[in-house]
């Protein structure tokens, strides 16, 4: 179904590796409608982005050929649609913009790809981010603070810091997908039942993630198995708080600012929030599609004056 | 063909999940005749061991019958033909001996099960071995110590520490199954062309192991080839180094003894030694087979003063 409402000025779009979420604003900056869909940038046919885009968009919104775009994601990387270059931090909300891709659309609307931020560590090593900075430049907004750092939990989850409204260094941890990978392919999930939510089994993998090595620590989700310390069916939950809590320590040990914000999807986020209180970080949630939308919104008033 | 020489005494065997390996000795110990075959335990049908023992013996050697057979490894566990209770650090090897499980085959030799070790560490955490005990016992009496430190590179690699002929602890690390399933099943994997051998890479994974907490530092192996620090082809060494460095940092930090032992395969052993030299811990390799060989000479000469 199409939507009739000319109201509609103009699109935000959230475009990841796997996912595909688009937002549709009024002149007041209020989201009339939105669409999400497993439409990730690899699922794309032939990598043609124009035409996977304006599929979704005809069928959508009756007057899409008028409406600029606003992206942000990994629709800005090599495996997206534009390549776009890094704003090396430390960055603020301008350098966002000076950094940021305009082009034409084949439908003749104007498209903006928000970049990414690159960071260099202390020893000379290289991270980056791409959507998140926006998370955060919304998180900012939203809870009026130039100074916080946020925890963004995920497949490659992000610790950001925001100093006097620049984002000064932020760090990535595969803890999601190193999740995925070791429950999936090696004997620590090998023959298990069907796994069930056994928060105790989660603190105590929080719990000992302070005193060994990782690489170490993760063999004991085997030998508690051996030695019956966890249920079979309790291993997923001991895994994710051994890597959970193994992140977290980082930031337990060199916190900044107090409380930290933890931004993403509620039921990741609750995951970290207990993990955090075993820790004695303290936390507070934030949405993180709220977030994300207010920091497009937030970029898009300052593009509007460049 | 089958093998005619009555010097046979009798067999030791290394039966493992993906690997078999037999020995058959004379009575002055000396290896008369060796079969390595792909038989996990994995890979034996409906878990009949003494089938497929059976007829692999049966196709070597004529008077099979009458050897009696010495093994370790994962035999003795739950997923393997016996499942054969830890002996728990300190332990001799006397103390394997005790809780070795006998037991006559269907053809009516002896079989002799080695235990695997448990051990219990400072934050109440187990860990466990089968089969690296047997080598840890073998390098002490070629080396002629009673005191030394063993890493026993491998899928769950072991560091060892034997004081006063005793094993007193080890700990575990899954660097190989990591490394397996993060090249394989994770980001830093995907897309590359084929891996060569490249020193400084693995040398900078090595380095770059000891600044950061790991699952920060393996995005490295993304960032870096974002950036043009490391060439496709060389993110295996890097990962490779960035793994046997985190594992063996731990090692430089606890040090009691001094040159370690690298047991095991050449290949993966040479990668711990160049490793071990870049952060300046001192090392001698010595070959897993020999060490495990010895080690059994060993318990069965303890086992027949039993």
């Amino acid at each position: 179904m199409t939507v009739k409402n000319q109201a509609i000025e103009y699109l935000i779009i959230d475009w990841g590796t796997t996912n595909f979420r688009a937002f549709a604003l009024d002149n007041q900056g209020q989201v009339q409608d939105k669409k999400e869909l497993g439409l990730g940038l690899l699922q794309v046919e032939d990598a043609d982005f124009a035409n996977a885009l304006q599929g979704v968009l005809a069928n959508w919104l009756n007057n899409y050929q008028s409406l600029p775009i606003f992206m942000a994601g990994m629709v800005g990387s090599a495996q997206g649609w534009v390549n776009v270059d890094y704003a090396a931090t430390p960055v603020n909300n301008r350098g966002l913009i000076n950094n940021a891709y305009r082009f034409e659309l084949p439908w003749g609307a104007l498209a903006t790809i928000i970049p990414g931020v690159s960071h260099q560590a202390k020893n000379g090593v290289y991270d980056v981010m791409r959507g998140e900075e926006v998370q955060l430049f919304g998180l900012a907004k939203l809870t009026q603070s130039a100074s916080l750092t946020a925890v963004m939990p995920g497949t490659h989850s992000k610790h950001a810091v925001l100093d006097n409204g620049k984002m000064t260094e932020f760090a990535s941890f595969m803890t999601g997908e190193l999740f995925s990978v070791i429950s999936q392919h090696t004997i620590l999930g090998r023959g298990l039942p069907k796994q069930i939510d056994n928060q105790d089994a989660f603190l105590r993998g929080v719990t000992e993630s302070k005193t060994e090595k990782l690489t170490s620590a993760l063999f004991a989700a085997r030998t508690h198995r051996l030695f019956n310390n966890i249920q079979e069916s309790d291993v997923y939950d001991y895994l994710s708080g051994l890597l959970i809590g193994y992140e977290l320590n980082n930031l337990a040990n060199n916190l900044t600012n107090n409380p930290v914000y933890l931004v993403g999807g509620k039921g990741l986020c609750a995951r970290y929030q207990t993990a955090c209180d075993a820790l004695s970080i303290s936390a507070i949630y934030m949405n993180g599609d709220e977030c994300f939308l207010a920091g497009m919104a937030d970029l898009i008033s300052e593009l509007s004056n460049v």
